[in-house]
This record gives C-alpha cells, sequence and structure tokens, in this order.
C-alpha cells in the first residue's frame, strides 16, 4: 500500500487549513492605519504564528513519508489523529486573537499545540513500528528538538496563567528552531544514496 | 480509464469537508474555561463524531479503490452521489450542535449517515458490476458492518424520537466499529501477492 | 508540458466550489421539519442543481484531458477562464435562494452557467488548435449536447423574465442531458485501442 | 527530493485562496440589477483582479518547477512565504472593496501585491542556487517583467495616495504584461529538446 494518497489528503487538508484561517481575519470597518492595526493587527501575528506551525507539520510530514515508510491501518488513523488536532488551530488561533490573548486562550492554544506534537510523536512511533521501521527509528534516534517541544510548550500554558504575553514566547521559539526542517531525513537520504554508489 | 484523478477529487472534497465544519464551530465570546466548554464543548464533541466519520469513509474510499477498479461513467456518478451525501456533513452537525441535540436534527443527522451509507454501497455495487468485478465482489462477499451499519443508523433514527440524547448511542457505536479499517482488502491484496510468490 | 498540474489544481478548484456552497445554505433556528423546509428546502434543491453541474463539468474536464492534448499558455488561461465562471455558482446560487428564485437572480444564474458554457467551448477549441488536436476536432464532431445546451440556456434566461420558476425548467434539462458523460472520449479511446491491438 | 509534493501542496492553497474570495463576495438583499450592481459590482471587479493575478502565480510557479529544480529546505520555505503573501489576497481585496477603493487600502493591496513579488524573487532566487541551478538563472537572464512589475506596484501604491482609483491602473497593467505566461520556459525546454534530438 502506498502512501501517496495519504500524502495527497493531509496536503489538502493543511492546505485548506492555512487558507481557511485567513476567512478568520476581521475586515476593518475604517479606512485608516490605525483601523488596520487595531482590527487585524493582532490577528495578522496570531495568522504568522500559526501558518509557520502548519508550515513545520507540512515540511516534516512530506520528509518523514519521504523515507517510504509501509502504511497500515493504524499508521493512517495516525495521521488522521495528527490532522484533527491541526484542524483546530484556526478555532484555537481565533478565541486567542478576539479575547486579545486572555490567559484561558492562551492555555488552550498551548495545549492544542502540545496535543499536534503528541499526535506527531504517536504517527512516528506507528511508522517505525512497522516492518522495516527500524532504519527509520535510526534516523530519528536523537530528536532533540522533538523532546524538547513539548517542554517548551508545557513551560507555555504554565507562563500563561502568571502573564498571558509570556506563555507566547516559548511557543514562538519552538516555531523558530523548527524553521530549519527536519535535516536528519536529507543526511539519511544522502548517506544512503552514496552507499548505493560505492557498492 | 484510471482511477488517479477520480481519487484525486475525492480527496480533495474529503479534505475540504473535515475543515469547513471547524470553520462551523462558534468562537466563546469570554475568556473563561466555561465560556469554551458552553459554547464550543457541544461542537467539538459532533465535530470529533463527524470527523472520525469522514476519516472512515476516505480510509475505506482509499482500500476499495486500492483493488483498481474499472472507471466508467456509472462509476463517477456513483462516486459523486457519495460525495453529495458527505458534503451535507456540515450542514446536519451544524443543526445538531445549534439546536443542542434535539430531536427533529438528530433523525436527520441519522438520516445523512444512512445516506451516505447507501451511496457507498451503491458506489461499491457499480464497481462490481464492471468487467472483472467479481474478483472485487468476492472481497466483499461476508460485509457484516456494510449490514449492521444501517440497521444500527434506523436504530438510531427511532431512538431519537424517544430521547434525541440515546439515538446519538448507535451513531457512535458504528464510528467505533468502523475504526479499524476494511481488512478484507489488505488480507485479499497480501494473499494475491503470495499466489503470485508461488506462481 | 504535461496536463497533469493542470488537472490537479482544477480538481482542487471544482472540490472546494463544491464544499463552499455547503457552507451558504442557512442553518435553521427552530427544530422542527416545518424550520428545516422553510429555512433550508429551496437551498438545498439549488444546491443539487449546482453540484450536478459541477459534477458534470469534472466528468467531462476528467475526458477531455484523457485525450492528452498538449498544454500551451493559451490552455491554461483557457482553463481558468473556464474555472473563474464555475467559481461564480456558489455566489450566483445564494442569490437566487435568498430571492425565493426572483426574476432576475434567475436570469443572473443562467448567465452564469452560459458562461461557464461558453469558456468550455473556447477551451474545447484552444485544446484542438494545438498540433495533433484534429484528432481531438473528431471526436467532437457531433456535438449535440454543446450546441443545444447554450440554446437551452438562453430559453431559461428568456422565461425567466415571464415566470422566474420557468425559467430554471431548461436549466435542470440541460443537467439531466448532460448527467450522462460524454461517451465519444470512451468510444474514441476503445477504438484507439482496438486498433493497436489489430496493428 | 523532488518537486511533486510541493506543487500539489501550492496548487492546493492557490485553488482555496481563489474561492474563498468568491466567499467574501457580498449577496444582494434585492432582487434587481442595481442591487446587484450596487452590492456586488465592485465585490466582482476585485475578485477578477485577484483571480487573474494568482492565476498568473499559478502559471509561473507551473512554468518554474517544469525545470525539475532540485529542492532544499531553503525551497521549501522560500515557496511557503510566497504563500503567506498570496494568502492574504482575500483579506486586503475584501478591505479594498469594502471600503470602496479608500486611500489606504488600496495602498495595503499594492504592499501585498509588491510583497507576493518579492517573494517570488527569492524563491527564484533559492532555486537557481541548488547545485545545478545555473541552467535555470540563464533562463531568466533577462527579466524585464520581473523588474517592471515592483515598479509599477511602487508607481501604484505613491499614485494611491493620489487618487486612490489611480493608484489600480499601474496594478491591472502589471495583471494584463502577465498574462502571456513566462515563454522563456517554454522555449528554453523546446531549445533543449531540439538539441537532445540533434546529439
Amino acid at each position: 500500500m502506498t502512501s501517496s494518497r495519504l500524502e495527497a489528503f493531509s496536503d489538502g487538508v493543511l492546505a485548506i487549513i492555512i487558507t481557511v484561517m485567513v476567512l478568520g481575519l476581521a475586515v476593518p470597518k475604517g479606512t485608516g492605519w490605525g483601523d488596520l492595526i487595531h482590527t487585524s493587527g493582532l490577528g495578522l501575528l496570531t495568522y504568522l504564528l500559526s501558518f509557520v506551525y502548519i508550515g513545520i507539520y507540512w515540511n516534516n510530514h512530506h520528509h518523514l513519508f519521504q523515507l517510504h515508510p509501509q502504511i497500515s491501518g493504524g499508521v493512517l488513523w495516525a495521521n488522521l489523529h495528527l490532522l484533527f488536532w491541526l484542524s483546530l488551530y484556526p478555532f484555537t488561533t481565533a478565541w486567542l486573537t478576539e479575547t486579545h490573548v486572555a490567559q484561558i486562550p492562551t492555555v488552550v492554544y498551548g495545549v492544542n499545540l502540545l496535543g499536534a506534537a503528541i499526535a506527531y510523536f504517536i504517527l512516528q512511533r506507528a511508522i517505525t513500528r512497522q516492518p522495516g521501521g527500524d532504519r527509520i527509528r535510526d534516523v530519528f534516534a536523537r530528536d532533540w528538538k522533538g523532546w524538547l517541544s513539548p517542554v517548551l510548550y508545557m513551560l507555555g500554558i504554565v507562563l500563561s496563567y502568571v502573564v498571558p504575553w509570556l506563555g507566547l514566547l516559548p511557543y514562538v521559539a519552538v516555531a523558530v528552531i523548527w524553521l530549519v526542517p527536519d535535516r536528519r531525513v536529507e543526511r539519511y537520504l544522502r548517506a544512503q544514496a552514496a552507499e548505493n554508489d560505492t557498492a
């Protein structure tokens, strides 16, 4: 069973999540710069953050499936589980924006990010448990970003209870450290190609 | 005529249905946990249920077309007929949520589920009637889930007339029994691969 | 230049048009059958009509590009021109529904259908003008449906000025005669396959 | 690493941007031609302009990736950066329309167009910097359209401060000069094919 249709479906869902968030941007009633900043300024910033997050998941998803894992029923549902958490981004982003980064909405946004991270981890596990998956497990052996991210999300959730705006800092930090896509996969593919050449 | 474009189009429609339902989630006006649960709690649960249903149809659709059926005009329309019923999920889910699981909306939700199940059955029939379709008919010979589901939907519709919340139970039950994707197809593909190896 | 990406993009646009129309369906405030019929009954019917139209265009588009036409800049824009007209369906359908099939909205709906038909005709012409396109021109030599449709659309537009509901009849008639996909392409592909076998 | 999934994802986002803009079209409350023109006339014109722009980007993106560039992490993010700017079109188009082409919204629309143009330029640079990218750099050596466009956008932004409607003229002009897709790529591919034939 090939992964091409799973990838196409995931691409579709991620593409729509990104675009649907723009629908949530309130269009200013007035015609000046002040109206734009007042009505849409915060919304544009939170949209940018969520856009980067979806972009990160798309990049890593893309890299993960370049390892051509075997697809079982378990992998299909682990993937849908990830898409479920990501599909809530437009909702939690809208609440965060409309309440001007209030306490609980910032916590809920962090819980959503954490949920997606855990779902991605489960997907990675489901894939490495397939026959031939040890290969993939080795690629992800030292996954410091994968372990640091949930810690930062939880830090953000705790900080949100103190000062909501502070809670956003770790969320932004995770986005920044993931902006560089998962080099391990590229390195593995290159190493394998070199091996094939010498053999 | 290959099925790749039919699959791509169906993937697109299903991906959008899932994401569009999130647009129907009301964002709380307030900033507390109570506001979230009061405004969006029920909506998140019904969204989860409909999400799982779309996921089930995507999984089974994916399995069905891995048998590489011949595509005729009849199959194209049987597929569009299925997509029509599935495209109504955001509408019936929204009515169910906004009326807090009232009687008739729960019945209508069940009718929508039943309609999609019948449309899927018609699609499966249209495919097995193509030249070479007996092969596929054999795979689906003992389709207990396929027969149980409409019975449970009808049970749910009847129960909704008594107590609407009770009607949701059979709908949830169907989702649970289908969470495991259609193993028959995987078994058939494996058996065929083994046969090819011995030949 | 292959047509695969043009097809994927068109599939995406058509898939979204279909699903976006469901967002236009007003969800009833009440909880009874009467509320459903009163608020959404007409909307469901016009949605069904527009859904069938998009389905027809998808089927015919699918058949047209199975002839593997050469893709030039002109074909790309002829295709985008068609997608433009089709993308207006959610808008004209919503106006038709919300005004309960008033005179001018029924005329405008017909103009939209006519515009899409003309755009499809232009796309077909752009394709047959490519090198090697005579082959495709022969397939579409006796295109009675292609000629009858605009006549029926214009009849519908005129009838709408008399009694708007009457104007819908020719629109429905066109949908019915096109429900059967374009057999000429299937016949041509079969004939060609047979020829290859004897050669 | 192949570009097919990058193309599919970009197609998805562009397809949705186009269709989502239609959701922003206000449906007239009245039933006459006057209501249509008054409520939706301007919206249809700005939709047409933004539709053509998205079409242009899709065409050029399609041509760019037909040169089969190598895909690195940098190219992935340069592509997402372009999609980010394009995803703001529905928002800036809606503000332009709802304020009836007021001064600042016309400036902001121009800034959005300029941002997308710069993002496209960065994407092109990211691609030509890949190993083997000199080939692609040669194709885009004399890029007069690529240089004229930002100049016209800036002219439009300045003119918007004088008379907003005047600012739209250069934006329309850019759309017109780009309606013809990037011939250089077609010419290059043809030249290369001819070379392969003689070799």
